[in-house]
């Protein structure tokens, strides 16, 4: 009944072999699937089977039933929303984890899955050139989290339980907290003012830089004195490093000072951007992060080639974090955790139980080398800059700048309406794959370059079927 | 630099392999991990390399540096907590959705992963017996979770929503609300009261029966009455199907009763035990689930033969739900989601980016059918009857009863400090693995059967091992 070994590994062969040729053939699919809503749900049975049925029959309704309605995110022609790196390192790594199937939820079920990631959480810390109050020999320390949005939630808990002294947490929210972010800041910031009852309505909105679509930290300073002196408790202000939309860079000094001024705590949002700093280059980009920064996410299962999910959250002060997410049952009780000597992580995350992720980001991390993680970093900026050159020596196009990293927003010089046609026509295509989002209100098209399998000539190519789509629509 | 198609097949054979062999073999390991607290971290190095390395070098260090530090969950001897069944079929389930790397966020960014969830929620519902009202055909539906944990957080924010007429998220708490649950409710629900801003203190504990430790219908509709008469808004009341200490059954009919009447959402965690109703002569543990539940959790991540992470949640009604956790920034917006023709998962999750998850469980449902699911859970069942009536026969010991499902709660007739002590003598022998709880405050042992391997001669070994420890110990 249950697969034996042998068995696992004949099929286990099969899904690898699987896998390498669907990685190898990418290519041959359309990068966005071309289903209809209902389409694969109807191609399934409605009712599960009474009898087990064999591995390959399993492998057979993939290819036949579930991959047209896939949309292939490490084809080298994606370039929609951001990279989701998912290399075979981390896949393997991965691999481990679930056939390991240990419960890493305290130190003491599993102590080489809590301490294998304090290992890797410090290493892509000094990887980063991260301030080493981020690392767990101090007081601070980092954990690997599902999501930025989880972290994020995470970061405006501990801020909660700093600021109300531990009585958010015993007693409820009974006074108006609030939290600070721009109109570029990701939508979890909102959501976990929905979530912790601070409510939508105290996310407060600083104002940005109309051209570089920066935090506004004068702004920032005034909102946070007119809210106090209304009565608020202000919590947290949310920094990002690499917005969503067009990766612009809030500028943490100058806001850390303000945040300083009012002992409020700042997290860093870094979610795409962060791992660019393996690059010594690029690790301006975190400029006042040492001297101001409570908390700083970024994730690997994004840009730095690991899959999903795999978000690294650092804090400089684990106190609060612990204080406002630890319950200890009497199930749990053990002697490694009442002496004080060991981490447990499920008190750094909303959750329970955990996976051993430490194992994929070490995979990735030894694997690669810095070199490797740098190499990959530059390729993706690389590649983007060739973009933008063609995009800027276009006259039927605008390039929305400054421009950081792999992500290259632009749009023709048309109407909100033609641009959501053409992307739409685009899509359809299947030839490649691009997102959109609003600057100052208009559509502005994303083109974000960073799978593995990318090369210069996709590049060409893409642009070559924008270009041509565009030259199809004609003058208006 | 990246690994190739080609290097991935013999690297994934490799790790195959290494499974397999693991598996093969676990026996020859101690069961709980004989590691000092941070022995495994000094056996690593503090920085990390600068070059790539081979991957086999990761394998060999995995043998030699991480596997003395891993407690065994997947060994035949692991009788501690819940089982955490990470089972063949789903471990390569699991590899495939790596594999894919696709991102199941909204409907959009690949459809299948979305429209396969759906079909084997509905399935898993199917096969469990659960109300039509949670299939995904009506207002209802069932979602893939990380964890209990989490499902119980997303089911306060419902429930808030709902009782708040959507006033929290927009506005945050500005009232007193109040949840209910037991002693015996997982700690996941306070975490849920201390994380969405109601207070810890307003987390009610509602009396439980002595003898069952199942919840007291009448307390609870009396402090239900006493709330609401100081004001307060009751929220939700979590019912347990197989508590975590000792798998009590709370009456959800008669619990059921008293929410309907107060209007308060009645939420499930049946995180362990709901499982076992894929067997028909086991549904009765469901009994009022029908009639009155708003929202029901269970993992296939423990006895249901799946990796973790994989919890299912269900909802009669999706809209509060999503209300709560939805939000729509334009980098999201899609023709697909403004038709509302579909299902985007990540409005029914904290975090925004989801793995495709459902390979897994489908990749369960079909390799066990209805019946090996059955007759699992039945093996698990049995073995545990059978370890019962040894303890029974045994005047040294104490059984707890009622006693359902895998688990079998029992003590020597000594003092909590000596049994405290049995426990780590025994844990520490390498040969089994139990752990404790406590019932109306005295030690107890927790005896957990579920894994895959583990058979009757399992049992017998582990109950001699500890009759031997006992006589060793001598009488006091």
């Amino acid at each position: 009944m249950h697969m034996t070994p042998d068995e696992f590994r004949t099929y286990g062969k099969q899904v690898v072999d699987w896998i390498a040729d669907y990685r190898g053939g990418i290519e041959n699919h359309p990068v966005r699937a071309k289903v209809r809503p209902g389409e694969i749900r109807a191609g399934l049975p409605a009712h599960p089977p009474d009898r087990g049925e064999p591995f390959d029959r399993l492998l057979a309704d993939l290819d036949e039933r579930i991959l047209p309605g896939v949309t292939h995110w490490q084809h080298p022609d994606f370039f929609a929303y951001f990279p989701a790196n998912a290399t075979g390192p981390s896949i393997l790594g991965d691999l481990l984890s679930s056939g390991l199937g240990v419960q890493g939820m305290v130190w003491a079920t599993s102590p080489a899955c809590t301490e294998l990631e304090t290992v890797v959480v410090d290493w892509l810390a000094e990887l980063l050139g991260l301030p080493p109050g981020f690392r767990t020999d101090g007081p601070g320390g980092g954990v690997i989290q599902d999501s930025a949005s989880s972290a994020a939630l995470v970061a405006v808990l501990a801020a909660l339980h700093r600021v109300s002294g531990g009585t958010v947490g015993d007693e409820g929210i009974s006074r108006r907290y609030t939290i600070y972010v721009t109109s570029e800041t990701h939508s979890a910031l909102e959501k976990a003012g929905r979530i912790t009852g601070i409510g939508a309505r105290n996310v407060r909105v600083v104002d940005v830089d109309p051209s570089t679509l920066a935090m506004d930290p004068a702004h920032l300073a005034a909102l946070l004195e007119a809210d106090t002196a209304a009565g608020a408790v202000p919590a947290l202000v949310c920094a990002t490093i690499g917005t969503t939309s067009t990766t612009a860079i809030d500028p943490v000094a100058a806001i850390g000072e303000v945040c300083q001024a009012h002992e409020v705590w700042l997290h860093v949002d870094a979610a795409y951007a962060g791992v660019a700093a393996v690059c010594p280059e690029l690790r301006w980009i975190n400029e006042g992060v040492a001297e101001y920064v409570d908390s700083y996410a970024t994730n690997p299962h994004k840009w730095l080639l690991t899959n999903h999910d795999c978000t690294v959250l650092w804090v400089t002060d684990r106190a609060p974090l612990i204080g406002a997410l630890s319950i200890l049952p009497e199930f749990l009780r053990n002697p490694a955790t009442e002496s004080g000597a060991v981490i447990d992580y499920r008190d750094w995350q909303i959750p329970l139980g955990r996976r051993f992720r430490a194992l994929k980001l070490w995979a990735v991390l030894r694997w690669y080398g810095a070199e490797g993680l740098r190499a990959h970093i530059r390729s993706g900026i690389e590649l983007a800059g060739g973009f933008a050159a063609l995009v800027a020596a276009d006259d039927r196009f605008e390039l929305h700048e400054p421009r950081h990293f792999g992500l290259v927003c632009f749009r023709p010089k048309w109407t909100d309406e033609r641009i959501m046609a053409l992307l739409e026509r685009l899509n359809e295509s299947g030839e490649l794959y691009l997102s959109h989002t609003r600057v100052h209100g208009r559509v502005t098209l994303r083109f974000a370059v960073g799978s593995t399998s990318t090369t210069a000539q996709h590049v060409r190519d893409a642009w070559a079927a924008i270009t041509a789509a565009v030259a199809q629509a004609g003058p208006r």
